[in-house]
């Protein structure tokens, strides 16, 4: 079509995919006696994601490692968006929902920090590792974030997604005002 | 009035008002399987609210989160102290408690650390926010703890004000010895 | 009596006091929804006060906050010694101990952390606080451990303890060799 | 024997004993007024763990202390591998286990932190202790963790292990080649 003049409209993030071990959570899983597992996230990433959603960048956590059902329905509900477990093959679960969404890889941001987030941190369009990230995901990685996992990360990958939001529609508002201009 | 001779009578704090998560708690959640919610403080951090107590500055704290009734009642009650949850409009509510105790803004303190609290960091005669605040609470301010939220934030703040009041007191009773010497 | 030929006889302790949170714990109290409380502790920590019971240094732990009964209970099974709660004056209840086990304070340990150790930390024969103690307790220690509260230094000190107690017992040694030569 | 032509065939590890508290947990252990006790570990180590079976290397959880049953057969289960407990002496166990699996030190790796750990630290073909090890382990180990026990330092050892195993295999490769080059 020929909306925006035919340019290449700036890329703006229409959906955040994160890793919930050591991305949404510090990793840390807690096992009692009584057979009780517990995780924990923190109030900033929650905030986090409430910001997304308000933008209308819709969120989606993913979880290689199957969780308890009550605990991944616990966790989807507390922060307002769906919450995939098991997920053996990520690119491959990343791309069904891409397909589902109609989207392409520059619409996506992705949020990992071990070797099975590697492929998708690659063709992310915007991607981030939480500071305490392993090297392996360190090096594929388009943005390194000052936090830890699951102390700030996703926050902060949160900002960063909707401060370029925000220029590029300044950008595009601009370039709208530069045409008219003429 | 013409106490004190009609001199503005130095600034004394009399109410503390203290964001919950991420300021007395470290903001991790914690939750299990069973769908039990979980939140830590640290025992300095409730020392300082005694103190706080102990000097006649009231004690107020505000969460904008919806917590379980249980839980907040728990925490109310340790920290022998009011407790306001679900409080979306932060200076709102700070203004509806100040009218309800006749308080000015220069003898309320407050302690925050992220975008809601951003307003009331800005009025309150005393500021502060926890070493770990999100930027925005950092850039509006009056004093940066060098302890993090939930780890000694409170407890630092507490010492701080209360050093603050020692002064004010102290420089009443200076002046009013000068005046009597004349 | 003539025991030692008259001299004093090397100090060596044969009682530690630690206080409990922010010594033996770092001081976060969980609190969940079903109001059940949880603290934690660091095995090296446990093992520390191990280390001083097979060397005959007996250990009391204080607590000034009341904590709930089958917790101090669990505390004192595991950690295999007393633990006094709800101590309002920690001078007075460690004086108390002092005069039932009829000690001296130069045989005395204390591990503390914040103003209600102050006076034990002065008159006690070695003394230390965690590395994240108040800055009163820190003012007023003879030793400064490098780990902080709950994390190793009670482990610290312990191994201070004993390390002073060997060489104590090594000069009461060497002196009986000196005496026997001539 | 003759295979590989009388040389010593490079050292590949074939068994990992690993102490548990401090090692594979940072050593905390919770305990609620219940008297539930909770321990904590991370994915990332859970993930060492696989990385090492994977590839072939037995992996044996050790532990000193009692635990609770139920929890000993919890972890057990999360991390794919046997959990022995209440091992008084950890020496001997790893030569029992060594025996019944016909396996030399050299083909043995250990992660320890303290001082139970420091015979096996010096015995086993590759040794390591995380970075906030007692100084009684890390004078003996051979190589020291950037991470911390319970924060991956499993995962670290984990794929220095395998690093190793891939230079002695491509090493055994090269001197194939050169062999049946000539």
């Amino acid at each position: 079509r020929f909306g925006y003049f035919g340019k290449d409209k700036p890329e703006v993030v229409r959906l955040l995919l994160c890793n919930v071990s050591g991305c949404l959570t510090d990793g840390q899983v807690y096992t009692s006696v009584s057979g009780e597992e517990m995780l924990s996230i923190n109030i900033r990433d929650q905030a986090g994601i409430s910001m997304l959603l308000k933008e209308e960048v819709k969120v989606i956590l993913l979880e290689r490692y199957p969780m308890a059902k009550a605990l991944a329905e616990k966790l989807s509900e507390r922060m307002g968006c769906l919450l995939l477990q098991g997920v053996e093959d990520k690119l491959k679960e990343v791309e069904r929902i891409m397909a589902e969404e109609g989207l392409e890889w520059k619409e996506v941001a992705y949020l990992g920090c071990d070797e099975p987030d590697v492929r998708c941190l690659e063709l992310a369009g915007l991607s981030a590792v939480p500071s305490d990230a392993q090297t392996v995901a360190l090096n594929h990685t388009k943005y390194t974030c000052h936090t830890a996992g699951g102390r700030g990360a996703l926050r902060e990958f949160a900002e960063h997604i909707l401060l370029l939001k925000k220029k590029a529609r300044s950008q595009m508002e601009q370039d709208r005002i530069g045409r008219d201009s003429f």
